[in-house]
């Protein structure tokens, strides 16, 4: 059990993992804080947390664990900040989206990338902010991403590892490049398109009359771009290359479906939608 | 009351309709016919219809009322089918998902719109099809759009608006156009592009590697691309130039972003990521 644990930023998933490690018994007193006193104040006052801290350094004083729960751009600037609060055998992890840059800033800030630093990345979260929204089982059956670097101790790993297993998460290790071009695909990607195609929507003249006839499909297909745009720049500012070679290549997706549709080639455009129909299908008892 | 109905194609939108209307009591007997003769005798045996006909004009023959609820490129074809086994005054209705191109074809075999013809779109479905996922309640609380024609008889029309009335729906008149712009940018493109988006990761060598990491937020955005490409392929084709317009349109638009990307203008790009989510949330009231 760890006796002490440390949340730097009471967010949705910063305080959704307090509320399943609390709830799992794996953690005797977790200390939040967050560079917004508001969160911090409901953190405590909805018992998400044991202790507020007033500064990043007096809640990782006493922590075995400190967990940076905040905007991906912003990790190694929390790291930056309790560097010399942090206790001698801690164990320090993110949950940031991206992980290159992660380890890039850190690498930066420390010379080389610390062993008790394990980068990692829950796959789990909605559409919705703030520690007010953090719920004790957002991390069951998800699968979180560990990506151990080449100075990585095994037993920082380890901890981590058990940490997220006591709430119910399945632990999948792979190096931070396959995972930032993977959730580029799968994630970062699908946000830009989607926050894309509701503004396209958004700009048009009659953009009183085209909202209100939307039906199921348009509230799925489009949920993801009402998450927080601030994160979400974030993101996709850490993970550039990759989200922007996948932007490159759906624009010339469509610029091929474009010239079919011109050139009148339906049977082509329908082979387009079934290839996709069974890639989905195929996948789907995986994404379910 | 309606002593006979008559179902045209029993998907999951006529299956539905016929289990609605026996559900609400506002129909006698239904007898259904469909060109697939499986789906004709599955709707019997699941007590979908009262009886089945084999073939169109039988199906119509003692109907007061006839639903076509084939695919739309279809719709002209099935009413060409059973024309000449049409009661005088008999009421025919659609529920294609395209106006303008279902006008233009019955308008080509009639020489004009036939009074008793009433234009109408209901505003539901899921990504799954055929009478066995056909379920009683997929049409209430949701919008039916009627598009009335020069040739319309009034009370026609109000039979139609009865029925959709009596399982629950809110019937909407409007101007075949408008609603063929308006659902070109609320289903019709947003379908397309989601079959565009899942298209580009299939054809990807690692694609096998990519799907098994997606998350909540991919399982919806790319939920409509598990729709049928039969039936799509019929309506972006039917409505091919509002969808045509929206994806140069969305083209443009993604050029922008990657303008802005290899600008480096984030911020930029946050607002527009910022409108999106605004736009979204002003209208979510009545998107959810």
């Amino acid at each position: 059990m760890i006796q002490h644990l440390a949340i730097l930023g009471l967010g949705l998933i910063g305080g959704s993992f307090a509320r399943a490690l609390r709830a799992s018994g794996a953690v005797g007193t977790i200390t939040g804080f967050d560079t917004d006193p508001q969160q911090t104040t409901t953190a405590l006052r909805l018992g998400v947390i044991d202790r507020a801290a007033d500064s990043a350094s007096a809640a990782v004083a006493e922590a075995q664990v400190v967990v940076i729960a905040v905007p991906v751009l912003h990790t190694a600037d929390a790291l930056r900040a309790c560097r010399d609060a942090l206790l001698p055998d801690v164990v320090v992890t993110d949950v940031g989206s991206t992980k290159g840059s992660v380890l890039a800033d850190i690498r930066r800030d420390f010379g080389e990338l610390p062993p008790w630093f394990v980068p990692g990345h829950p796959i789990a979260g909605t559409e919705k902010s703030g520690v007010a929204n953090a719920v004790v089982d957002l991390f069951r059956n998800r699968r979180v991403i560990l990506t151990p670097h080449a100075h990585q101790d095994p037993a920082a790993c380890a901890t981590v590892t058990a940490l997220w297993r006591s709430v119910g998460a399945r632990v999948v290790e792979m190096a931070a490049a396959r995972h930032d071009a993977i959730f580029a695909a799968t994630s970062h990607f699908p946000h830009l398109l989607a926050f894309a195609f509701v503004d396209m929507l958004a700009r048009r003249d009659d953009a009183d009359d085209v909202f209100p006839n939307a039906g199921g499909g348009f509230r799925d297909f489009t949920r993801i771009a009402s998450s927080s745009p601030a994160m979400w720049h974030d993101i996709v500012r850490a993970n550039a290359g990759p989200v922007r070679d996948l932007l490159a290549q759906q624009i010339e997706e469509l610029q091929g479906l474009l010239a079919l549709m011109d050139a009148g080639d339906w049977p082509a455009l329908q082979v387009v939608f079934e290839r996709a129909r069974a890639a989905r299908e195929r996948h789907l008892s995986q994404i379910e």
